[in-house]
C-alpha cells in the first residue's frame, strides 16, 4: 500500500474558472453540508481569488459569506483554504503592507485555515512578507509555485524558489498549474526534488484540465510524493476547469494509494444542487466553451480560466477587424481564425516579454499585448505600439523580477520612451493606507465591522465597496442579470416582443388612477428619471406621482412588494386614467 | 532517452465517436495529404467499424472510398488500419465464415494494411479465425483486448487471452479502451506482463477520453513498453472522443520518449478542413454533448461513443416517463435525472449479465436492458421483463462465453422461458452464404466488382447495399439531411415560415406554363406522387406534365440542373398559368 493522498474540493475556483459570479451566501450555506456528507474531502477552497470582490459586485457582503461558508467545515474538521495573490492580495494591483497584514487577521477570524499565496512572477519578495503576516495571524501559509512551461521554467528554477519560500517559514508548497501546461514528467521530478530535501513539507497540486495533461500530472506528482490533490465535481469538472474527484480517486486507488471513498449519493445531491445554482442565475454568466478542452492551449500556455474573457475580447474586435479586411479586399476571419492567430501571437510575444508565468494578472497583460499587436498587424501597422501602463510596469520591473530576459527590441522601446528599469522591492512603491480608509469610514459613519472586516473590505476593494454601500452595485447587477436573461431568451428563439409579453404575464400592471403627467421620485444625486429595471418596492412604497390637470400631485402606490420589470411611462409623460405606468413582478415569485 | 513511441491518427473513429456519418470520398481525398504533411503519423485508421455501412447509408460506394483514402498513405509509407468485429466483422450480428474470409482479401486489395480484430466478449473463438483469414490474405492481424473494469477483468484475465491470440499468430495486440475506464495502473501492469513474455509483440493503445483517465493511461502504457498510441486531433479531439496528438506528444517528449515532431501548420490546415466537413453536412448529425467529459461514465463503464444514441433514447422515453409519473402524482424527472438513473441501472444490471465488456454490440444490449428495466420500475412493474432476442442470444452463450457468471435470477428466468444455454463455437450457427449472394448479383445483373468487392459489400450489408443500388439510400439521406438542416435553423431561432422563405430565396420557381392538372412522373413501383425533397433534375428533365382543359399533356421542363427544395402542387392539383409548381435550387450552389 502506497502513501495516503488527501483531496481538496476547490468549490471557489470551480466557479471562478467557469464564469463571472460566485454563489450567494444562502446557496453556499445549503451546499456545505452536502460537501461534508461526500466524506472524501480533507480540505475545501472557500474564498479568495475573485470571491470577495464578486460578492461586492452583486451587492452582497463577502464577510458574511466567508463566515457562513467556513463554519460548517470547521465544525466537521475540514480545513478551509483561500487563494491570495501576494503583493496583489485579493485584487489585480498592488496592496499596501498594512492592508495585506490586516487581511490575514480578518480571514483567520472569519474561519479560513490556509492561505495559498502566489505571485504571478514567482517573485519571492512579493510572497515572503505574506508568509510572515499569515503566520502572525495564525493562518497556515501555503507558498505557491506558478507552473508554466518555458526554457527558463525548469525543475532547478522552481526548486530554488521553493527553498526560499520554505526557509521563510512556509510549511506547505502548492504547485499551481493554472493553465494545465505543466508536463507530468517535469512536475513529478519537481515534487521528488522538493520532497527529498524537505520531507516534512506538505505538497498540494492544483491543475486545470484545459489541454488534457492534468490526470497524468496528478499520477506523476502522487508517485513522487505529493500529499493533497485539488479536485472539482460535476457539473463543473473537466473542460477548462479541474479533474473530477471520481476519476482522480479511481485512478489513485488502482495505483495502490490510500484514498478516501466517495459517498456517491451525496455527490449526486451536491451535483444537482450546484446545477440548480447555475440555473438560478450563475449560468447566465458562464460561457459554454468552458466545457471544451483544447490542446492548442499548450501552444500558447494561457490558463483555461481566461478563455471566457478572451472570447469576449475577440467577439468585441471581430467585426472591426473584418471591416478593415474588407476595405483591403482581404478574406474575412472567423472567431476561430482569430483565436488561433491570437494563440500564435501569444507564443511570439511571451518570450520577448521575459516569460512571465501566464497567471493573473500577467496572463491578461500578455494576452492584451498580443491582441493589440494582432489588431495593428491587421491594419498593416507595427507591433508593440499599444502597450498599456500596467504592462509597462511589469516590463520595467515594478511588479518584481521577470523570470526570463526581455527581447532587445522591448528594452530599446522602453529606452526610447524614456522609461526607467527598476529593481526595488515592489512593496516600497505602495505606502500604508489604512488610516485614510479609517478616516473615510468615520466620515461616512460606517462601522469597522467584526474584527475590522469592513475596514479591510473597503481598503482592499475601495471602489467596489463604495458601490456596494451605496446600492449602485446591487442595482447594476440586477440590470445586468435582466439583460443576460433577455439575451438568453433571444438566443432560445424568443422575439423581443415575446419576451416583453412573457415578462408582463408574470408581472402586475400599475395603472394610472387619473389623467396626468408622470413624475418619478426625485433623486437627490442626479437628474430624476424612471426607476431602473429590478428596482424593488415595498407594498406601501410610492411608485411615482401624477401631476393632474387640476394641479394636484396624486401618489401612485405599488400595493405589493416586488420589482420593476418594465417602465411604460418616462419622466414627464402624460398618461390617461387606466394606462399602465409600469409592470412590477411580485417578489415571492421573482427568480 | 527512452524508447520510440509511434502515433496513429484514428480519423475513422474520430468521426464515428462524434456523430452518425463519415466524410465523403471527395473530402477524404482532400484531407489525406494534410494528414501526411503533419509528419507525425506512422499509421492512420481509414475504415472499418461503421465506415463502410455509413457510406452505403448515404448512397455512396464504400469500396471507392476505401481505395481512394488508403492510396495516398500507402504512397507515403504510412500504414493504414481498420476496425473489425471478429465474428460480426463490419456489422452488428454474426457473419458467415466465407464472407469473413473474403473481407480480408477485399480490404487487402483495397490497400488496408492492418485489421484490428475484436470480439465484444473477448471470446477467442470469435477472433482466432479472423487472425488466420487476415494472415492468408496478406493483412497484419492486430488482435484486440476489449478493456473494461470489473472484478473479473484482471491483468491475469487479459494476459491469458493475449497468450491465446499471440499463439494463434497475432503479431500485434491492441488494448481497446473504448470507454476509457481502464485504470492507468492496471493497463501499465498488463502491458508489462505481455511485453515481458512476448517482447517481439507490438502493443497499440486505443483510449477514449470520456471519463478523463486516458492521458494517465497513455503515460503508464508507454512507461511499461507500449509501441503505438492512437490519437485524435481538433476539432474532434477530447470530450468523449480521443486525446489530442499535441498533448500526447508534448507529455511523452518531456518524459524522454522518442516521438516525432508535429508540423503545426499542417495541423491547423487539417483542423480547418475538418471543420469545413463538419459545417458541410457531418455536423448536422453530431451531438454537442460529445464535447463534454463526465466522470460518471466511470460508474457505469459505458463507452463515450454511445452517449449520443443513449441521449436520443432518453429523449424518446422522457415524456412517456413523465406522463406516468404525473399520473401517479410523483415529481417529474429531467433528462439529466434519467441519465443518472440509467447509469445506476447499468451498474446494477451489468454484473448480473456476467460482465460482458461494454463495447458494440454488448454495450447496446446492456444499455437496452437497463433502459427497459428503468421504464418498468417507473411503471411500478418488475425488472427483466423486456429483454430482446439479441440479448437473450448473448445470455444463452450464442455469441460466445461471458467473462463472468450470470446471476441466479437470470438463469432461472431463462429456464422458466424454456431457453437452452449453449457452448458451441458461435460461428457454427451461421453457414456459408456467398453462393446465395452471387446468385442475387447474377439475377440483378450486378458486377462482382474489382477483387469481388461488390459481392463482399452485398454479403456484409445486404439490406443497405440493396437500398444503395436502388437509390433509396441516397433519397432517404437527402431527406434526412434537409430535415436536420431545417431543425438546425428552427433551433437558431428561425420560424418555419422564415425557413421556407430562405429556401425559396436560394431557389428558382418552376412556373405553370398553362392552366391544368399536375401529373408527376409515373412511378413503375408504387403510386405516383410528387418528387421527394432533394430529388435531382437535369436541365432537360421533364419535371411533370400538365393535363390541360383541352385534353393535352403539356411537359414542364426544369430548364436547369438542380434539386427540389419545395413542392407546391401535389399529384392531381389544379394550377393556373403562372402558379409556382415547385422550387428548384441550382446544383452549383447547392450545399
Amino acid at each position: 500500500m502506497k502513501k495516503e493522498i488527501k483531496f481538496s474540493l476547490v468549490y471557489r475556483d470551480m466557479w471562478q474558472s467557469s464564469g463571472k459570479y460566485q454563489p450567494r451566501v444562502d446557496q453556499l450555506e445549503r451546499i456545505a453540508p452536502l460537501i461534508i456528507e461526500m466524506g472524501c474531502f480533507a480540505r475545501v477552497e472557500t474564498n479568495g481569488g475573485a470571491f470577495e470582490q464578486v460578492n461586492l459586485l452583486y451587492g452582497e457582503n463577502p464577510n458574511k459569506a466567508v463566515r457562513a461558508f467556513t463554519q460548517p467545515f470547521r465544525e466537521a474538521s475540514i480545513q478551509t483554504h483561500m487563494l491570495d495573490r501576494g503583493l496583489n492580495a485579493l485584487r489585480m494591483y498592488p496592496v499596501p503592507a498594512d492592508v495585506r497584514s490586516l487581511m490575514y487577521k480578518v480571514k483567520h477570524a472569519q474561519g479560513v485555515d490556509i492561505t495559498r499565496i502566489f505571485c504571478g512572477l514567482n517573485e519571492t519578495r512579493n510572497i515572503i512578507p505574506s508568509i510572515k503576516y499569515a503566520l502572525e495571524a495564525g493562518m497556515i501559509p501555503q507558498a505557491t509555485l506558478c507552473i508554466t512551461y518555458s526554457p527558463v521554467h525548469t525543475v532547478e528554477y522552481y526548486d530554488r524558489i521553493a527553498d526560499q519560500l520554505i526557509a521563510a517559514g512556509a510549511p506547505e508548497i502548492c504547485l499551481k498549474d493554472m493553465a494545465g501546461v505543466g508536463r507530468p514528467g517535469m512536475l513529478g521530478r519537481l515534487v521528488k526534488t522538493i520532497k527529498e530535501k524537505h520531507p516534512e513539507i506538505l505538497i498540494q497540486y492544483h491543475g486545470h484540465s484545459g489541454p488534457g495533461l492534468s490526470m497524468a500530472s496528478i499520477l506523476e506528482v502522487c508517485e513522487n510524493g505529493a500529499d493533497i490533490i485539488d479536485v472539482a465535481m460535476e457539473p463543473m469538472s473537466w473542460g477548462k476547469v479541474h479533474p473530477d474527484i471520481i476519476s482522480v480517486q479511481a485512478m489513485l486507488k488502482d495505483l495502490g494509494f490510500q484514498v478516501p471513498d466517495i459517498n456517491m449519493k451525496a455527490y449526486m445531491k451536491a451535483r444537482a444542487m450546484t446545477q440548480e445554482f447555475i440555473d438560478d442565475f450563475l449560468g447566465y454568466f458562464m460561457d459554454t466553451t468552458n466545457k471544451y478542452m483544447s490542446s492548442l492551449l499548450l501552444k500558447c500556455g494561457l490558463p483555461g480560466g481566461m478563455m471566457g474573457s478572451m472570447m469576449a475580447d475577440l467577439k468585441g474586435v471581430h467585426s472591426g477587424i473584418n471591416m478593415i479586411l474588407r476595405s483591403k479586399n482581404e478574406p474575412e476571419l472567423s472567431i476561430d481564425d482569430l483565436l488561433v492567430m491570437l494563440f500564435d501571437e501569444v507564443e511570439y510575444v511571451w518570450p520577448k516579454l521575459g516569460y512571465p508565468p501566464l497567471v493573473t494578472p500577467f496572463s491578461q497583460y500578455v494576452k492584451n499585448v498580443a491582441l493589440m499587436n494582432l489588431m495593428q498587424l491587421v491594419k498593416g501597422e507595427e507591433r508593440w505600439t499599444m502597450i498599456d501602463n500596467h504592462t509597462w510596469d511589469m516590463i520595467l520591473g515594478k511588479s518584481g523580477r521577470l523570470p526570463g530576459t526581455l527581447a532587445p527590441e522591448i528594452v530599446e522601446l522602453a529606452q526610447s520612451k524614456g522609461y526607467e528599469f527598476v529593481d526595488t522591492d515592489p512593496q516600497l512603491n505602495y505606502p500604508d493606507a489604512l488610516d485614510d480608509y479609517r478616516k473615510e469610514m468615520d466620515e461616512n459613519g460606517w462601522e469597522y465591522g467584526e474584527d475590522d472586516e469592513e475596514l479591510f473590505e473597503l481598503a482592499m476593494h475601495d471602489r467596489q465597496y463604495r458601490d456596494y454601500k451605496s446600492g449602485t452595485a446591487k442595482k447594476r447587477f440586477e440590470e445586468e442579470l435582466q439583460r443576460a436573461k433577455d439575451a438568453s431568451m433571444v438566443k432560445n428563439g424568443y422575439s423581443e416582443e415575446e419576451i416583453k409579453k412573457l415578462k408582463r404575464a408574470k408581472a402586475d400592471p400599475i395603472i394610472a388612477p387619473a389623467n396626468g403627467q408622470v413624475l418619478w421620485e426625485v433623486s437627490v444625486e442626479g437628474p430624476s428619471t424612471a426607476p431602473f429595471i429590478g428596482c424593488k418596492y415595498q407594498h406601501d412604497s410610492v411608485l411615482c406621482y401624477l401631476s393632474t390637470p387640476w394641479g394636484e400631485y396624486e401618489k401612485v402606490f405599488t400595493g405589493f412588494t416586488g420589482r420593476i420589470v418594465e417602465v411604460c411611462a418616462q419622466q414627464g409623460d402624460n398618461v390617461h386614467k387606466g394606462d399602465v405606468i409600469a409592470y412590477i413582478q411580485r417578489s415571492d415569485i421573482f427568480a
